[in-house]
């Protein structure tokens, strides 16, 4: 007899599903299809030839190093590395006690997922919010409380409200969010700081785009804004933020590479539930990143990055301003690799994307980007992905879709 | 004021503990330690001149894709090699939409504890068993139903009365089992695979060592018995046992790359988890063991680990059989990395590791394999990282030590 395996699965198991985003990233491996869709980086400007050259170093020198088991906390170079860079960054004292490496964000978010989340917490998010972190909690049973966003990121005004409902922590993308592309204003980092810590509520700071600003100035990350709220202790972050960040965005995803910083209880916690969940990194990955990093590629990297990623956000912005009836609206990021449509009330873009497909053109209906509901009318576009004859096309061919509908 | 972090965690976290394991990894880092505590390859017989090449070919020729963001249910490519490989292996029927490729077999352990265990799930193991697994599934609240073993590994005879307990699934290491190096007899394989077929019970095949038999006749696998039970469905598995092993043991762990074989409802819950918890195990590392298994690379160096490994388990048991009291008795493995060694009642190993340490040996204190407590009188040894010389130095202190208090 065959097994029922549906009445074997757990019951976090019946509200899995696949993720849409992750469903339609399998169309852009159709060759004729134009994709906005996934937060692809362009392949055009990996850094091929360096990673050949420090993958031969690292073999080379420490090849029974690399190919061994190591540490769950991560390889303490590249710890240390990540620790000095943050720290010259922004003027703080960070260690490698603060530093875990995880294989990818995603990782970082499951993690913190399963020590913090019990069946029926309720998390604080931006709405929208980026579906990946939804879809790691709801396997811990989480809810969410929403705080709705504009031009400048999460509206913090009414953030004092949603503390009151006692959420297990707030979780922000402050730069260049996903899916919407704004930016939080430096005056709501500072409310968000304070009132997270009056309310002794930890904030979980996603940051994977904030080294991808284009233009205007840096701002200070809830982390280094929340410093200032704490005293530091020998050095040691006792601050109420987890900060993540990833080398998907500033090297290659590929490698599935990221890091978290945050206090040394928590990073502790976080290393043993990694241990159960994958014993820790690859050694080989992480040495081969440090490697590049240590030959001090990522900054200039950065710059080519920076300048193919605005020339496609230009080009995309112009191509909507001809192409777009009416009534569409969009936003306007300094950086990161998404922009954000929406529509007049009442049009549907999942609906639109059965049409869309057929005119081979892909986008992500915003829907799943709204925890507790709504957004049918919006959508994300990536401007990173596609080089610019694809983009002018691509936008062409939305443009006529939607002008049928507007 | 600093956050109380500790009343901030879940209830599952409480439950978290650092692994026995992992913390006594970090003393095989003094280089003074003689270390048989961790499954560690020998880094003498890593392939690293063909991983090197491997390297090269990989980015080279495919350089954008090994860097991009892939399928979280793995490279094509390799899903396919091991498919076949299986297939031809054993005679039996697999195809793609049976394989995922996961970052470990520890993330495989993860994956099905989320997808299948709710909290209170009983499941049924073997007594001792890989305490990794019992880690994962610990943080989604299992309870377990410990099975005895012998020298020819878990007792199946007991099996029936505990199947009627409704365990969720059921564990079993067939063959060099982690912490004993005992091998399932292949009888009791027949009889595991009828009774858990019988009560609709699936199996977890967790195989990382079956390739590395130095001696004596393979077995089929717990899978291969289970499908002469059942019927295939246009070549899909259809069966009742989910099946695990590794790139770790015959490649190199530094990589983090395992597998999963089981019907596609089960692989198609398991995808939707790991899209939560990492997106994709790195695509690069994937089409690197890719390339070196389409050259042909992975049975020719499976020899000379056999040898390597064999020749130091000889080592091991020569010694401990010089160098250890009467009463003190260990398993005698046809394979794997890991034999077992029982002291007489009373002795406690745990406590006698302090003095390990002085002694500059390590070995596992055998009760963590103890799902249910007891085996304070055990330890597990590993033979396959430590060469020869080191073996009998360290079984020497061991031995020392161990005269002292038997």
């Amino acid at each position: 007899m065959d097994t029922p395996w549906q009445h074997r699965f757990a019951q976090r198991t019946q509200r899995m599903s696949s993720s849409t985003i992750r469903e339609l990233l399998k169309l852009i491996q159709q060759p004729d299809i134009i994709s906005f869709s996934g937060g692809y980086p362009a392949p055009e400007v990996f850094p091929v030839e360096e990673f050949q050259n420090a993958c031969n170093v690292v073999l080379k020198d420490h090849g029974a190093t690399a190919l061994q088991y190591g540490a769950t906390e991560g390889f303490t170079p590249l710890r240390e590395f990540i620790a000095s860079r943050a720290a010259a960054q922004s003027d703080i004292q960070v260690n490698v006690n603060n530093i875990l490496i995880t294989s990818g964000s995603q990782q970082a978010l499951d993690l913190l997922g399963k020590i913090f989340i019990n069946p029926g917490d309720r998390i604080l998010v931006e709405d929208p919010t980026y579906l990946g972190a939804l879809q790691a909690w709801n396997a811990y049973g989480a809810e969410y409380i929403t705080i709705p966003s504009d031009e400048n990121g999460m509206i913090t005004e009414t953030l004092e409200a949603a503390l009151r409902y006692g959420p297990k922590f707030i979780y922000v993308l402050p730069n260049f969010q996903n899916p919407t592309g704004t930016t939080l204003a430096l005056e709501r980092r500072k409310q968000l700081a304070e009132l997270a810590d009056r309310y002794g509520v930890p904030i979980v700071e996603d940051d994977p785009y904030g080294q991808l600003r284009f233009e205007g100035e840096h701002l200070p990350t809830v982390e280094v804004v929340d410093r200032s709220l704490h005293a530091t202790d020998h050095g040691h972050y006792t601050g109420n933020v987890i900060y993540l960040s990833t080398f998907s965005k500033i090297l290659a995803p590929g490698i599935r590479l990221a890091w978290v910083i945050a206090p040394p209880e928590v990073i502790s916690k976080l290393v043993q539930a990694k241990q159960g969940a994958d014993l820790h990194t690859s050694t080989f990955n992480q040495m081969v990143a440090y490697e590049i990093a240590r030959q001090g590629i990522l900054e200039s990297h950065l710059e080519i990055i920076k300048s193919t990623y605005k020339e496609r956000r230009n080009i995309m912005l112009d191509c909507l301003s001809e192409h777009m009836p009416k009534g569409v609206h969009w936003t306007k990021p300094k950086g990161g690799l998404f922009l954000w449509i929406t529509l007049p009330e009442g049009i549907d873009t999942a609906a639109l994307m059965n049409d869309a497909i057929k005119e081979k053109v892909a986008f992500v209906p915003g829907a799943a980007f709204f925890s507790n509901g709504g957004g049918a009318n919006t959508m994300r576009l990536n401007f990173s992905f596609s080089p610019p004859d694809k983009i002018n096309e691509g936008i062409a061919r939305l443009g006529r879709l939607i002008h049928r509908v507007v």
